[in-house]
């Protein structure tokens, strides 16, 4: 039983993982959303941008401004990158905590966010209080943080299906590989030619190959993991749907005899969010269509030395807005799965 | 608050329809999911067949038969038509309620049904028995009912949308046109060719234009809103879509005055999932998808004597398993939301 | 044979238009072309841009501008509405042939046009002279034509399919219904968010029910078939697929025992892009998929008199590029058929 | 110019390959199509199966049977695997060539055909004669064939990306990995359930991964081109597209400070269909949608010792029927392109 509602703030409402924040909050039975911000759509109701929303939610956007956010006990930044840094330092002053989905506070190194995001921080000096909230990894440290930096999309799909692997050292960390394929709305609610329907519908290609600003954040985990730098080659494709990461993982294993299936098991035998398949399994990421769970499946095609890790998640669910709320449900002493417990829709 | 268990069965769980009423019933609070049958299953657990359940439905298909079955207080059919009629005077006769999801319950005509049908109906005598479960017509006998034959999903929005109309006198019931669009789901889960993802993607076609056996279900619901027979054209279309109706209505006003707007809103102005948009809208499929809504909207184009109103609904919720939880809900005294409160998921 | 090679340059080549005229010139074996223009991508290489043609096509997009233009013996605007009408004047002037894909000389009424396309007309003095590109009616003008108004895509999908009926005077002219679904390739490739891939994927809308600009134009050309002004309610749709209109057309009989089948054979029997299927038939809009047919058949439901008429086109080609190939074709003396003979692509 | 009429048979042209071949064939100036045979549909017209093909093809598929077929210049066989050989000794020895599109001469090893094709082979001795069908490897053996193995559509994709570093003997060929992303029509147009619309659309997943009958053909030509055997990971995934293959191919360099992209450019400086594109790139599937062109672009992230080949092609075209017809057009001593020359279809 909830006993205890969480008066919740949202910074920039308009984008996917701020809608798909609002569908998962309005039957939230822990939460009292207050406000919800956004600039371009100031004054408009929720329900008139988002009609899906239409007898959910009856609120209007707001202009951006910290007085009624700090009334908050907790803030969901769902803003582009760059944004919830200069919020950040008010609203814990304030009392409230903050949820950050976009990723301002995902990196530990300000040189290697700077260089990857392209400006300098606002805040540096909250990067070190700031929480990874992957909650596989750092649930403990979730539940007292102030601050919480919501993993990526893509980070939390190959960090799930590395982390067993290399928490028992029975892969070669210089030798990781991540094929991943997303969704379109990945790429967000901005108008631009390359995701317009004519253009990704039927339609497969890699992006990013030379770079990606996930490649950094996954590898600082991975590493965290490790216990040693790793060394991953990611390459990010766009696949013709709206919502569903399925990252392919490729190790090489040092170590040929272990029972890599019981380890998995083993490893998230306890983790409300993380479902390991039965040995040969292949998950399909409708199976988590807007649900906050990754799937794993475990593989050595022809008993070689490469282990292959098939991890699927919903981008917009476990891979942003479900892992916030999931972050939010800690931070607050709620049970881990208030509000996250409905099936995906299939089909 | 809910305060009872309802004992569920579900005879034939493997198509869409049935699909979707382990999704909605997983975490409906009132329901105890007792029996689940399928004959090519039997034995199988539930979530190998349907991996997005895995963690939500601990169960085993069970062959048909109806000792489990009877102690049921209500089962649910989502069989092919020709089923129920088998199984309802034997769940009947033990005490249960029937929810048939198939159509052997929908026409009044024993004669009609069979020509539409192309087979003897198995118990005509129930025929007159039946309530047919569109609540905002029949909520109260379906209270009060033991059989209930759950509408079909393009006879719920093609009539949610022309009931005000008719009911009030304001357009001619021998002209009537639904020009109905419908997510390939609508033609069940068996193997066909023509429903292959390389044949239905990035298509569009009509159907059954020279008949089609939802014509006469909403023929009969019509006529019996306005107190005539009905004149109606009615062409189904396939949309490359997984999920969604959007029917888009026609009729001539003989009256030229009328309120449309008003008159629709106060139509559905109790009703918990009819949701008449603002004057001018266009209602999307996606703002129903995984949603127990029927969403309408009128126009009046270049305010001649012609009206359109279009009507969306996802025909596997409004259109086929929501609304069966709806009718059950209505049938055991519960609040008719209960269960089907979430939001459409979107994007 | 072909003789002769035209002189072909491009206004605005960067939509999608545009790029299918790209796709038909590069193998149309009478063409040469010379140039084309485009403001935002002046220099850069046409395969760049779109790199189906690279190997295709070693031309770059130039500045805009009369002098290699008015070279050509025939230009095509595949240009926003307004712009070919500033260009116009010029370009006939210096010899050439003009090809609109937009709107700008479709309307004959200056004052309709302007009313429905909010901008004064640049050159209403060659609206009388345009003949409008619909070779199944104007043949003959558009052999002698110096500047051809190329039909929008609804327009030819609705015309083509009533023409027959209205022609005979089979119909009541007063109450036409077309119910029109198109792919979203028809929106253009401008970047808004209701076109992009996690927008229109998955969904199904009806848009511009108050009033489309293609309704003036459809009225006018149905107007002249018939003889006197018509009633026509016109719906488009937006149909989760790249390319195809599939137009569902409804009219009232005033005479009942005509034989339409026949009527639509003989009608367009000697028309090389009009496909009159079998009775009975439900054309797909993948079966013109790339290619410049128009596929229709004929239905009259349950005998009624109503007549359903159902019409399917490649919006980009039959209801773009294809048709102002064609007439390009007929303006130059050679078959209608060159360079636009492939069947369409399916699956 | 083409002065040659090639008389040409199909066996089984009712999948998408044997679809495929119909499309491309009707517009070869150097194909006279004299008989296509179908069990199944024996007796229909063509256009009626494949109403695309309306007005282009004027045939009914007939009865199997070798009469009329070993009248043919050349046979393409695109039935399932286990047909082919069941032909091939009476066709070749009524004197037409043979191209196969199935598997049945794929694999020179007997028995490894046989364990991964699960029957004996029934005519093994042609298994040495047969040329395998990839132009840019084996052209001039192609020229004088009378057996043609056409390639696996991942095999070809795979291949193409690899050859250049393993024939330079670059990388560690102990050490490959090809992601295979693949759209549906690959699965062919038999009626399953998991290539329903339904199942398959707005969907991903690997399948596959313990073994697929790819995999010893790929291994097969990499180790002929390396002259040593090769140890490859090979993923296979469905993509919610209907055509295109993207191969996201890994390999470890063993030289460091090759040039690659030059090595790629010259290695296919003379191939028509074979397009490497600029450094950089990301080629889509859909810049070879309907289009014998294998598209390829090369990536070394981060300057590491991985190098990503990304490489493209259509499935039923350059991994199918167009290679099949580019194989004809060898063995006919015609220009390799005709027939086709055509651009992809965009958008």
């Amino acid at each position: 039983m909830v006993f205890i509602m969480i008066k919740v703030g949202i910074i920039g409402g308009t984008g996917y993982t701020g809608a798909e924040l609002l569908r998962l909050l309005a039957v939230h039975p822990g939460v009292d959303l207050k406000v919800i911000t956004s600039r371009s759509e100031a004054g408009r109701q929720v329900s008139e941008l988002f009609p899906g929303l239409h007898g959910q939610i009856d609120l209007a956007f707001m202009e951006p401004g910290h007085k009624t956010l700090s009334d908050c006990d907790v803030v969901f930044t769902a803003t582009p990158n760059g944004v919830a840094m200069q919020h950040a330092r008010a609203l814990l002053d304030g009392g409230a905590k903050l949820i950050d989905l976009a990723a301002d506070f995902r990196l530990k190194d300000e040189k290697v966010w700077e260089q990857w995001y392209g400006m300098p921080h606002a805040c540096p000096e909250l990067l070190a209080e700031a929480v990874y909230g992957l909650p596989e990894v750092n649930r403990d440290k979730i539940r007292k943080a102030r601050l919480i930096a919501n993993p990526g999309c893509y980070p939390t799909a190959v960090q799930l299906g590395f982390l067993p692997l290399l928490e028992e050292g029975l892969v070669d960390p210089a030798q990781l590989i991540a094929d991943a394929k997303s969704g379109v709305s990945g790429a967000g609610r901005g108008a631009r030619v390359e995701t317009l329907f004519s253009e990704a519908s039927d339609n497969f290609k890699a992006y990013g190959v030379p770079g990606h600003r996930h490649w950094p954040e996954i590898c600082q985990g991975l590493a965290e993991a490790t216990g040693e730098s790793v060394g991953l080659t990611f390459v990010p494709h766009l696949a013709p749907m709206i919502r569903g990461i399925h990252a392919t993982l490729y190790a090489r294993l040092t170590k040929q005899d272990a029972d890599l299936q019981a380890l998995f098991e083993k490893r998230y035998a306890k983790e409300p969010f993380v479902d390991v398949l039965p040995a040969g399994s292949h998950p399909e990421t409708r199976s988590v269509r807007g649900a906050n769970v990754c799937r794993l499946a475990l593989h050595r095609p022809h008993g070689g030395d490469t282990v292959v890790v098939l991890s699927v998640i919903d981008n917009l669910v476990k891979g942003a807005a479900g892992q916030a709320i999931q972050n939010m449900n800690l931070l607050f002493g709620l049970d881990e799965r208030v509000g996250l417990g409905h099936p995906a829709l299939w089909p």
